[in-house]
């Protein structure tokens, strides 16, 4: 349970160590030729940055076992020795704490919940100190150091200076997260928005590898949107972005909690689709759950509930396709479970509202269970370990 | 007129050759310390790019004369020789084009306007032909080789293949302008969208220099948006990006050209100010300069179309802000010079609409004249010269 020694630390945090252990991660096993070729660096920048990696037992090399004898000496893979640091991944949502831990390589190892008495930080930051303690102690038993935690919440997240500015969700204002959780589990503490974590994933692991620019829209609850410019998660200069949520489809729609009309989360969200379809029954209705079943029997209202998502959704996606061009759009999130009932919207809105080529984007939809998001905030942790963290660079044109 | 020989080529396009040059190019004169801060390079890879940029001609180096002496050996300050070649950089607009002339470090040197007859590729080729050969004269007096020429051109450019897949103004479809363009001068062309070339020009020599993610928004005949994310001009998987025209405010507005209702376009560019003015006073009216005669006089029908142009385009730059996260937003296009007549509202739709922290983004106008489109293009060429432009890269986490 001691915090990762001095020497446990990685070799360097230049942007080419950084760059080539990632792209390792990711894409790996690769000869350093390849990297070279992936990366942009010159072969001998890439046997610079691969040497410290190696002596540090976090790259191995393997000889490629498919290579062609014929050309004479094999060619060396390099790839990420997954057992060489481990890390644990916290996503909190409003009932419950979801936690990973998983090895270098992110590949999750062991996965735990635990329901959440409460939503105040007091109450998260104890149920999460509970949960890093158990996997910690099955850490021990791996005899490997765990070297990180990543915690991922939604909403108005400062990674850099580790605080949750604002979360509706959880109804928290200017939490210093990083810091509590640093000092309750002695780890080092990564703090970010939930949906640019599971971004993460999907970049390194998911349906984003090998893009350079692609979104994930996350539906549910709450509707999300991680963004990936130019390789890199967009952060936001102030700390706010991907707030698709937030793009006013309608300004005579209804009131969202943001203080606008119209919003694609006030006609999206789990809160509206409840809304809506007690309004037009004037019966109770628990939850989105509920909305879902009612659709799925065949009430109207539930299913026109639906299609008015779909075209919100279909619409906030097309804006960002309009102003971002990316080549891939991945849809997720627990409002999945309904795309029956809302994907003809999405697709006929976002093709009506894309503007030209933009609208050859690509959409697409991937289940991603709590478990990933977890993996998401470890892979954030990872991030923060090898030195890759976001920062607010000069400009490098 | 001669195309530049072999020997006239830059000495290297890698990664960071572009970028120590760029950086000299918008920043300098710099320290080899001072560029190695600032593009991230270690201080050795930044001596390595530097050398061959001496040895061709197109760095210099300067003793710093305010170096303070007791400090030893003075700093030696590198900066890019403007005499060492030349550029011409091309906007195209509806009744003319602009044309500069200028030197290595996009300085205008000389300026040409030239009315148009006609919107057709064929007509517009022949003025660009004309005007560059004008300009190459003047070239042919200073005894400087030019080494490029930028083409800007409003609409979908895809810059790859340098073709104008649709401008809607030129009313131009899949037309092979860079092809025809280098046939017809001899010189290499590039050709991009007008305001992906106007924020080179911003980031390079204007209000972004130094910040890793600002937007320029145009406002005239068109409402544009360049974005720059981490660094680079954003220029979309499948060319376009930017569209902040096409961003929806009104489902139920007005018929806009892309086929949607209520588009930023559709309720503040120039047509929908001339519709609108036309339909509330029943009068003619010729064109957006008479609206803004009109507005000014006091007529209540061309002020309240001013003030829901400008709600429009405080929407759509919120709905940036609160996808991107922006450090600034720069205002300017020849709709600037009705400022004074939605300022307030374009303020005032901003800061209702954009999410938490994105309200923090700063909000700017510059005036910036066509002779500054056309030094963006001109820049567009300098970066296909030096090899910084845009290539869809494999993802670099």
């Amino acid at each position: 349970m001691s915090p990762p020694s001095r020497a446990e630390t990685f070799p360097a945090h230049t942007p080419a160590v950084s760059q080539i252990f990632t792209t390792v991660l990711s894409q790996g096993p690769l000869t350093r030729l390849e990297l070279s070729r992936r990366t942009g660096l010159s072969p001998a920048a890439v046997t610079k940055a691969v040497r410290p990696l190696i002596e540090a037992g976090y790259l191995v090399e393997d000889v490629a076992e498919d290579a062609p004898p014929a050309l004479g000496r094999p060619a060396t893979l390099v790839r990420v020795d997954g057992g060489r640091a481990l890390f644990i991944g916290i996503k909190v949502t409003g009932d419950e704490i979801i936690g990973v831990l998983t090895d270098l390589r992110c590949r999750i190892l062991v996965v735990r919940h635990l329901p959440l008495p409460g939503r105040t930080p007091q109450q998260v930051l104890a149920a999460t100190t509970g949960l890093v303690g158990e996997l910690l102690t099955e850490a021990d038993g791996m005899d490997v150091t765990v070297m990180g935690l990543g915690v991922a919440v939604s909403g108005d997240v400062d990674r850099a200076e580790g605080a949750v500015r604002y979360s509706p969700f959880l109804e928290w204002r200017d939490v210093p997260l990083a810091e509590l959780a640093a000092m309750a589990t002695g780890l080092p503490v990564t703090v970010d928005n939930d949906v640019r974590a599971l971004t993460v994933a999907e970049q390194w692991f998911g349906a984003g590898v090998g893009l350079s620019d692609f979104a994930v829209v996350t539906v549910g609850a709450g509707i999300g949107c991680g963004l990936v410019v130019h390789g890199r998660v967009v952060a936001g200069a102030h700390g706010v972005a991907g707030e698709i949520g937030h793009v006013t489809v309608d300004p005579a729609g209804p009131l969202c909690h943001c203080g606008n009309r119209g919003c694609v989360e006030a006609i999206a969200g789990d809160a509206a689709l409840v809304r809506e379809v007690r309004a037009a029954t004037g019966t109770e209705v628990a939850d989105a759950a509920e909305v879902l079943e009612l659709a799925h029997r065949g009430v109207a209202a539930a299913r026109e509930a639906y299609a008015r998502a779909g075209d919100a959704i279909g619409r906030g996606i097309a804006t960002v396709a309009n102003l971002l061009g990316p080549e891939r759009v991945i849809i997720s999130g627990e409002g999945l479970a309904a795309y029956d009932l809302f994907a003809e919207q999405i697709r006929a809105a976002f093709h009506a509202a894309a503007f030209g080529s933009a609208a050859e984007c690509d959409l697409r939809t991937r289940p991603l269970p709590f478990d990933e998001w977890a993996r998401g905030a470890a892979a954030t942790a990872i991030q923060s370990f090898i030195g890759s963290e976001p920062v607010r660079a000069r400009s490098t044109p």
